[in-house]
């Protein structure tokens, strides 16, 4: 099991799961946080625990854009300082809150945890087809009961498709070609592609693309570690090729990218969005998508959520077996274990 | 967080909930106790596990003033002897299960918790309100998955109304008054009070007394730890205040108690009883009180509940940031954890 | 608390419940297997756990003889070894999961759980009326939260029929005619026997074979520990005792067999059923028998379920106090700690 990796940028939420109505409590890194948007229309992210009796600032209430404590009204600004305590004037100089960095981009609200002296956004990685208008974009969350490394491993190895997934996005031909793992050490990336020459197309892209008969697929993953998966996936009538030069525009492009936040040692935000370059006003293809990628999203969380249950019952160290198509997991955990030792290096 | 205060008084129940139906089985600082009422109608509290395999004799049936085990049959009497086995005539000298030093009063059963040569009921604290003809009192008991020194901070620091109980019994008031906190050290109690001179009247006061505009408002609190805790709450028309001699006829006298019986180490029996002076026959009046009282009741439960949770999960030892308002729970704290490390001081 | 007794058979299913519609998951001595049938129909029990990801086989499907591991698609044979992994041709040597030793008979399916090179099938015990078309079977499996050594204690000792079946099963003579116990070391069986000259008939049996007025009633236990437990019931009007020779047919016999199968720690497969030489074409008397068992198992069950949380929240070692109804009871725990501690001594 990778342990948790500290000094990174982590998804919190949707930009539209944050607003004023409520304060949302995510706990992230086993940290307890707390989201809101200012007057402004500012992201805020606070600790989520009121430094006097330790109760969660998410079941609060905002006043302007400082936070009342429900259970007794101590009050905090944006930046996390008490500004007001009951019954008394003089308000304690240690009365403060910690305030987290955080970054609105592509959608994503994404927090630092970890030593915020350290906390850089230009190395937030990007995922700009979210909110490009020339996609279309559906998205969800949904909670897994596991631990995330489980869906690391899962997302680096999509042959599962074709046995979990069946019916939804998998085909027989996913599991039966052959990967090709890179890795950036440097920039602490894996890449891993499947291109399939001549596939059958899966009810997922048939219904949505409406391409009839046999594919050519290409599934590009690029794995940012520790929280941000893109899988550029490219399907096209079988045989066709992007041009040399000029638009691939006779191809389908759909962009799937996952934020794998860990929650707590056992549980993990599994965020989830779909970008396609085409139908992109077709509301009937947006249900679509987002439907048939929830659903396939359920099936990973339930067979996750088994799995969590065996390993954690298991004791330490039992033997897996590994073969070729783990060879971009296997990566991922080798950079998650050398950014949970290490995070200085890669840091700095 | 306090630990179990032994040798001391419990309330395990109502007079009301002990009776000939059933017999009802609570544990009490870890200890499990089958509670139930001879044909005389004498209150017994025996050890809720048979001798034999422990099953629990809050499982079991009466016969006459015998608890008849519900799984083989072992009769204990209401002294815990065993006067039957089955399948011989002869009885093990050692069948028997331990009977609890038991007393009823003000409505309430008592029992001891520790050793039984120090039981002395001339120690247990009054609530004479909730039996006296001259009040009219409604009354429940809610179970609380919270340690009970979290109720305690509740309770001893009546400013979470403000916040947590706003729209029902409080005001801007109670939280901006500055209390008065005085401990009598001998006799291991703590004194509590806010005097409001000029006050919002809560739903919970203008429904219950008629009173129209402001009032003059007071808070009373006496804690008798660990386990009885008053607020003598006096309402009456804004500066309208006692008569130098004789009867507080313009004022309304409501009498609130709790009695915090710690069940496990994160679980709490939260008895509350509301006793009024006024409006005695007014069963309207007995109606929205006790539903009032009983939504109160169960704000602070959800917020505790959620607190422990939230306790529970930090490392030992995090820091608190106490202000004035916490002068009272910190000296309950203190008599608390002095009665838990040596409780034989304060026995004799 | 007597600990799991490895190198034994034990009931993992009846031979209905294994078909090829599903793969039946069921966790035996905290070791998860799977079980199947063969197109052949033979039955197959494989370790639940696929060696590339730890995921269950129970969960996945079968394709012919083999199991589809429902992740990846790893395949497994009958005999556990891998016969296909994904995206590669090469089979690693070592992809192989564990097969049980497994044997068919008196409609169980039973597993050898521990050293298969000591499951000697001759040494499981039988239960023949279970498929003797001269009886008529009802069964069911209840599952249990509750240590397997409670059940045991439980059926060892039917005294507590007449408490906690009382109006279905048990009447007063029950709990007071005293059993005889004996126990045969080398076989290691405990043979616990009442037998009630002039007893009332409870419904379980004055239903089921149309007696009226007071019987005569054998209860002769048989225990093989650790897994089959074995009741031979004798009905007969009062007073009609087997005859010198011939058959035994003035009275109803009914053969009560209960499977112990520990699943975990606190958790146990409760596999009961009730054979008849009586009525053997009626299906009131079937339906009748198979509700009220089914209904008095759930009482032990419910019973069980308490006493394992007593049990599990009291320190080790808390003193129970034995009588004479508890001499088969006790004997059985001491052959189950011999054969927890010493295997090997019985296995040769």
């Amino acid at each position: 099991m990778t342990s948790f990796v500290r000094d990174q940028w982590y998804v919190a939420a949707y930009s539209h799961e944050v607003g004023r109505e409520a304060i949302l409590g995510r706990t992230i890194l086993d940290e307890p946080i707390a989201l809101y948007r200012t007057e402004a229309g500012e992201a805020v992210a606070l600790a989520d625990r009121c430094v006097h009796r330790r109760f969660p600032l998410s079941e609060s209430r905002l006043d302007g854009d400082n936070v009342v404590c429900g259970y007794h009204g101590f009050t905090y600004d944006k930046a996390g300082s008490c500004v007001f305590v009951p019954g008394q004037q003089r308000i304690p100089r240690t009365a403060r809150v910690s305030s987290y960095p955080i970054v609105e981009q592509d959608s994503f609200v994404w927090v630092w945890i970890g030593d915020h002296a350290k906390a850089d956004p230009a190395r937030i990685p990007r995922a700009p087809w979210l909110d490009d208008p020339n996609y279309a974009t559906v998205c969800g969350m949904e909670p897994l009961d596991a631990r995330y490394s489980l869906l690391v491993d899962n997302l680096m190895d999509l042959s599962h498709e074709t046995y979990l997934h069946g019916g939804y996005i998998g085909t027989p031909e996913v599991a039966n070609t052959p990967m090709t793992t890179e890795v950036d050490d440097d920039a602490g990336i894996v890449f891993v592609s499947r291109h399939m020459d001549d596939a059958d197309c899966p009810p997922f892209y048939s219904e949505s693309t409406g391409i009839q008969g046999r594919i050519t697929r290409w599934q590009d993953i690029e794995y940012h570690p520790p929280c941000l998966y893109l899988l550029h996936s490219r399907i096209a009538p079988q045989g066709v090729l992007p041009p040399s030069d000029g638009p691939d525009d006779r191809a389908f492009h759909v962009e799937v990218v996952y934020a794998i936040t860990p929650s707590t040692e056992h549980s993990t935000y599994d965020f989830w969005a779909v970008a396609r370059d085409f139908a992109l006003a077709d509301e009937g293809v947006s249900d679509f998508l987002r439907e048939n990628n929830r659903t396939v999203v359920l099936q990973d969380v339930t067979a996750l959520n088994i799995l969590e249950k065996v390993v954690a019952a298991e004791p330490a160290g039992v033997q897996e077996l590994s073969i070729n198509i783990d060879t971009g997991g296997l990566a991922a955990r080798r950079i998650l274990r050398r950014l949970a030792e290490a995070p200085a290096e890669v840091t700095t």
